[in-house]
């Protein structure tokens, strides 16, 4: 390698020339994904083995470094964006996203307080307050209102700071505290707990729709009240990633209003479908709830990461988060008129994630999602039907929103052989799972780009081999 | 608005041709932001009044988005990519970056697991053993041996998860934990304490230079010993945010070691400096610290989030964080052959940020990167030169690396009076603070694109107000 000389930054010149090819890289690439294997074949260590010990002393060109990301990173690339992906539940992306994070990247501005770029304090606000409406949030968790929403890394970390509040909204020995929630909770509720210091989780028995049983959280208070214990929050969830189940929100809310718990709702996935009305019984009681979380990086085409999470009254989460060091003072935060989101979550740097959703919102528009939302279920619906008339296969749980959960009835030996033909074909990919001890797949429907096609191909292959 | 048929997906031809234009976009953006104010003058819900109440339920074209990102967007931006910043420290980004996350988010894979993307994990592996040499730091922290590198989303993150780690390794209440840190430690010591449930946060008093004092703190170590409560872990700073002050690592490191304390330290903006081996004086004693952070998304021109977590042993990192459940089940996990960066930090989900980070690190190579980091320490050294040489003005720490911390002899009214100028002249933009009660000027020179020119014109201005 020859040397370069300074300065050693790309030139505005090079990064136009490189940025088109760049974007040409992914158009051709969103074009084609569905021609792909969609699973990565590479071997542990295979991508590291093609990849030098030490960096590069002197610049490389950028060529070389785009040559690399096809020959080295492409096939140890795993394609959530392919049209053929059921795998665990989307992590959408779209054109707008990739733009508005594309911007955000451009503009390179650190929105820990509102001073230091007021709009991309702003656009979030707007955004998340868009996102109450669009919903059918309570009226309330508006920044305009008591609540309010911010956008997080992942409902893992959404969840973990309402467990955070609710320990310091309560008091005593945290080794005492128990955090509730279903059998069928994400494992984010158990590692949060855990996280936040809290001695024990108490998974709630589910009933044969693997929703939560209120009664059971009832009574799973009254003797953790009985031996001593202090029961300081429960998490309900709207969707589970087992099956998406419905825990019974409003049931749970007022369990928990009894017992002065905090109640923190888990959307992650299925709060997208909000944006229909048709789905919204689904989330009755959620004015009973102290905190929200769904992720817009999940099914509403903005790439992650965009989780959103919303408090009913923001007092408490700004009470336990917000710590003010001389250089970060500042006329705007004192004046009270602002929101300084550093006080929202445990990260205090952020960059302007809103962007990306608000591009999003705007070229799809409500509309626009609910059109593809509701496409998804119904694609999903459909497949569960034919599934549900297939003699050798059988539901294991119902299809309120876009996963469709069954098994082979000749056991799990069966069932898995189905999803390995799946995974094997290359051009679709789903998810084999456990549940009461029982293998089952997981087709989870919503990518950006499934269409009928996609999911009539999947079924061709699920028919031939279930025979 | 007229009624938009479906699908609502942009299309790829779209994306071109708006992915072109964002790409001049942000090279204009680039090329005049040193025309532009730096500091935003937008008043406290004036970008809010210019966005509509509710979400647009038909989709939008997507110029009228690309209109209003330059009309309602702009205005209120700060610009922590104008070459005038001399504020906080710097937030870098700069175009290899900026193509890398464009790709990731093109990409959209989801790297929780080494199976849902093995590039993004060896990728991140490379990378994070590359900074290990490139720093200086102990071979041990490799994921190649015990050890292991991570990327966070900052090192608020990066410090909480230590200290949870820290917790978990203890035993006993929480509430008797105690965690140490210099009375000139970031904020996000306190602010992760506090959210990992410690009970108190003990701030050593420093020495002359804004160093810990070790001995203050094998004090305070004992005082709470004898008073029964639980010392747990220990943080040092290598550069501190009020002044980028540099604890004794080695001394402290003993100290933590005779106690069985947590050793963390925190490098988040000095790190990047330990890419030139005159400076790793500043860090002598790292083999002594269980775990440690630094952000390149600070000095390393590489844009937001990007914050490295190393420990010196992943077991007990793990042991904390791992929960696996039955749909995250997978062969190459249970191998034990594979990394699952899940395991590392609070979230599940992870987008695949080390690809910017490989990109500057070829792009630069490691001689572009030192070039840049002691052409700014350079001019940091000249502007102290300069400062300490006038007779109105009196530097009240040292500088080590990039950053000149002064005040004026008039007092307060004539330092803020000098801040104040500065920020109002639109081209430079500086952070104002206090320490021992006093005020200062904190100039922070490092952003990618600053130059002698822009810090010979910001101290014509000193100069000229300070008389």
């Amino acid at each position: 390698m020859t040397e370069v000389p300074p300065p050693y930054h790309m030139s505005t010149d090079d990064f136009r020339r490189y940025g088109y090819e760049v974007i040409d890289w992914i158009a051709d690439y969103l074009d084609s994904v569905d021609d792909r294997p969609i699973i990565s074949e590479a071997e542990p260590g295979q991508i590291r083995a093609m990849l030098p010990d030490a960096a590069p002393e002197q610049p490389e060109p950028f060529d070389a470094v785009l040559r690399d990301l096809d020959e080295i990173v492409m096939p140890g690339i795993t394609h959530w964006q392919s049209p053929g992906w059921f795998a665990y539940f989307p992590a959408n992306t779209s054109p707008p996203s990739i733009l508005g994070e594309l911007v955000a990247a451009g503009l390179g501005v650190q929105g820990m307080l509102w001073s230091t770029s007021p709009a991309a304090t702003e656009v979030e606000e707007v955004v998340a307050d868009w996102l109450v409406d669009l919903l059918g949030l309570p009226e309330s968790w508006k920044t305009t209102g008591p609540g309010g929403g911010v956008i997080q890394m992942s409902a893992s970390d959404s969840t973990h700071t309402a467990l955070v509040v609710a320990r310091e909204r309560s008091s005593g020995d945290p080794g005492k505290m128990v955090v509730y929630a279903s059998e069928q909770a994400h494992s984010s509720i158990e590692k949060g707990s855990r996280v936040a210091g809290y001695g024990h989780v108490r998974l709630v028995p589910v009933d044969g729709r693997y929703a939560m049983r209120a009664n059971a959280l009832q009574g799973a208070i009254e003797d953790d009240i009985a031996a001593g214990l202090n029961p300081v929050a429960v998490v309900s969830a709207v969707g589970t990633t087992g099956t998406t189940a419905v825990d019974p929100v409003r049931a749970i809310g007022e369990i928990a209003r009894s017992h002065a718990l905090w109640h923190h709702v888990d959307a992650a996935y299925a709060g997208t479908a909000m944006i229909c009305p048709e789905f919204r019984h689904h989330q009755d009681g959620l004015e009973l709830a102290d905190s929200y979380t769904f992720n817009p990086h999940k099914w509403m085409f903005t790439n992650f990461d965009c989780s959103l999470f919303y408090v009913a009254d923001r007092g408490p989460l700004i009470d336990t988060l917000s710590i003010v060091p001389p250089y970060l003072r500042n006329e705007a935060s004192e004046s009270g008129e602002v929101i300084d989101y550093r006080d929202w979550h445990v990260p205090l740097g952020r960059r302007f994630r809103a962007l990306k959703l608000w591009f999003v919102l705007r070229s799809y528009g409500a509309e626009g999602i609910r059109h593809h939302v509701r496409e998804h279920v119904a694609l999903a619906a459909s497949l569960a039907e034919r599934v549900e008339t297939h003699p050798a296969l059988e539901m294991i749980a119902p299809t309120p929103f876009g996963l469709v959960s069954f098994r082979h009835f000749d056991g799990d030996e069966a069932t898995d052989a189905l999803a390995d033909a799946i995974n094997d074909s290359g051009w679709a990919y789903v998810t084999p799972s456990t549940i009461d001890g029982r293998r089952f797949v997981r087709v989870s429907i919503g990518q950006t780009n499934t269409t009928a096609e996609h999911v009539d191909r999947l079924w061709g292959l699920i028919e031939q081999v279930a025979e």
